[in-house]
């Protein structure tokens, strides 16, 4: 159930937390931050406030969040392991139903970019497709190490957007 | 001369703004209130707590933002009232190499849109060309008001994030 955006600015911690905690993958800090920078305007104020922590970060926090991302699963991959979000996410891009061979393409992608940088590849997988997605991750793999930490961090921050929109009542 | 991120987070605030004041179109407020979210871990946390108090403003601060924008200007277009950075963006979109067609073009959609939002239309010409630029705003058109508000914030957003590339230097 979306929550009003009035209620968020009135709330304790504790439901502040709850209602955003899942926003940033497995990283409730981000929400718990965020409850002192309210009240909020909006929702694209909540979310600059929110992203704002995120930046704020030290980079090991950064990195931490980073890591918390699962890596994207074919269909014969194992999800058992996915927030529930990332999961929708992730069919969303059509990554539930590639055949055999993108399949095996993507787990060697991400086998080769996790060895590269360290981390998991991270993608808003909802404003992708599974082309899109296997296309921007050869072209990832040439950056360098600085420019994919703060990639990644711009691709969550819309994956934190597209959740934000589902978890809040505009307002 | 791009400005340490470490004289930022340490000097006065008229420091701050004289070198900051120019990210947002002819409007030094979202310095002015930045200068209090100091001190700033890097430059992609000082663009965030920028925007977040661009979100934070009443509407009507940023509708008086988006309004300060100048047209779009097609090759025989006046640029003389354009800040330097808007003619240098402009110029990179290739906008004043348009033919007359493309310009008269330009002129019709520049007014359309005006006279459908009450405000221009406002593009990160950096990140675009005079093509998508064209499309972009016949695809615009389309939308509500609501909708084309938030839009223009992203835009500004991203242009400030370019701006502020070329204003600090990494750190």
């Amino acid at each position: 159930m979306p929550m009003p955006l009035s209620t968020l600015n009135s709330c304790d911690r504790e439901t502040f937390v709850a209602a955003l905690g899942h926003l940033f993958e497995r990283s409730p800090w981000v929400a718990e931050e965020g409850f002192e920078r309210r009240p909020v305007r909006d929702r694209s104020h909540l979310h600059a406030e929110l992203c704002a922590v995120l930046r704020a970060a030290p980079r090991e926090r950064q990195l931490a969040l980073i890591r918390a991302h699962p890596d994207l699963a074919g269909r014969l991959a194992r999800a058992a392991d996915l927030t529930a979000e990332s999961r929708r996410e992730q069919a969303s891009a059509g990554l539930d139903s590639m055949d055999a061979e993108e399949g095996a393409e993507l787990e060697r992608l991400n086998r080769a970019y996790r060895e590269r940088f360290g981390f998991p590849f991270v993608i808003c997988a909802r404003l992708n497709d599974r082309r899109s997605i296997l296309a921007s991750m050869r072209q990832r793999l040439e950056h360098d190490a600085e420019e994919e930490i703060d990639r990644a961090l711009d691709e969550i921050e819309k994956i934190a957007e597209l959740r934000l929109r589902d978890a809040v009542e505009v307002g």
